[in-house]
């Protein structure tokens, strides 16, 4: 099993804070040693940092660590490799292009089913979470002609194809294209939404606190979404079997 | 006009010196200072780092100098913004996954068509460079039904699809699957190869010198690939106009 970290804003906001106790979790505070990455959009652009090395000695870790990327979507993962290799092409999150739009992809859990109908989308390594991908993608394109989708539409059709993987395993996941953020739970995955009144955070993975009200305007909204809680003084939101959560704008859009 | 920069290899090289003195021209000795990008093949894995910020003073471009990162397929670029906002999503390289295999490009020059016949692959940007990229690989995908396709047939549909783009303006580029770099000159771009007796370069742009002979084994061959000359001490190829040099293991395979 792996960890998840995703975070969907109604303004452009570093990830600093929740980053610096997911990170641990690579190698010091839990046991995912099998490499790590995070993508942040910025706009229709991204940024992927991956690498093979754990998140806790990783040299890239420590440039996201010290340098802030304001993002509106970051999907984020720490890998325990249960399928495939320890190699960059197996390491999460993965990016693709549909419609115009990049899209990125994380997962947690195992699934049995590692092939899928072939399609334009291909999966370059050799995890069940990148074949996983590619068959919502092709799925996807296959099933509209047109580039826009209606969220609402989006959102029923990875309803049905996320009961259709599922069902071959499990398949926590985080899915954005910059401006929604997709959250399935089928084990384990919680979020909190901050929002004015902000308040004072502590982390669990380490002795850190933000004090968000310094930090913040009274108009942000930030979502963060996580397979487990990162602070210890506040009230996160656990998803149930089988919930897909979509997030947009900061907030919580809807539950399929 | 921007600068280009790439490396291919028959072992796992680190392109530090190169990008020693190539980077400079992102702001210092040259006056490309509308972001820049550099991409690693690593098997079939990749690693993408890209910035806004001039090379010169950006802290990605300072990881990137400072953490050798070895790989046989490298694609780097320095932009100085002709067509395209100075954003994230125009700049080079520019990644897409073909056949399971990822593809990696940059563009030197300008075209002054920058729409082609729809496909699976879209631009999600507004250069002219990834509408020529995402042609490209909606033509490669569509006249080729297997995944694998010999070098040679590639070769020869590259050719024919760079002389279709060139017609429309100033094509200088690197495109690479990991495996082969394809290098196209349209009006400036060089190369040299460097295998055994190795001796001692001299950077251009830096009063910094490197002994090959101390930092290789006598199997190693990389070519490496330049807008203009790094080192002032060697002899760099010139590629022609309408020339399409393909590399391979660190050699010229052919020139169509």
């Amino acid at each position: 099993m792996c960890q998840l970290l995703g975070m969907n804003c109604n303004v452009p906001t570093d990830i600093c804070f929740s980053f610096e106790g997911f990170h641990v979790r690579g190698g010091a505070t839990d046991s995912h040693r099998d490499g790590w990455g995070i993508a942040f959009f910025e706009n229709a652009g991204y940024r992927l940092f991956i690498d093979t090395k754990p998140s806790v000695s990783s040299p890239v870790a420590e440039l996201v660590r010290q340098y802030p990327i304001r993002s509106k979507n970051v999907v984020a993962h720490i890998r325990k490799a249960t399928v495939g290799a320890i190699t960059l092409e197996n390491t999460h999150p993965f990016v693709r292009e549909l419609w115009g739009q990049y899209w990125i992809f994380a997962h947690n859990g195992n699934l049995s089913r590692t092939q899928w109908p072939s399609g334009g989308y291909r999966p370059v390594g050799t995890t069940d979470s990148e074949a996983a991908f590619c068959h919502i993608l092709n799925e996807l394109s296959g099933a509209n002609a047109a580039s826009h989708v209606e969220l609402a539409d989006l959102a029923h059709q990875l309803k049905a194809l996320t009961r259709e993987i599922s069902a071959t395993g499990t398949f926590n996941f985080l899915l954005s294209n910059g401006q929604y953020m997709f959250a399935h739970c089928s084990t384990q995955l919680c979020y909190i939404t901050r929002q004015a009144p902000f308040a004072e955070a502590h982390l669990i993975d380490r002795d850190i606190a933000i004090d968000f009200r310094e930090v913040t305007t009274p108009d942000d909204r930030v979502t963060v979404i996580a397979t487990s809680p990162l602070t210890d003084n506040e009230i996160w939101t656990p998803l149930t079997a089988d919930q897909l959560a979509v997030f947009h704008e900061g907030r919580l859009w809807d539950i399929l």
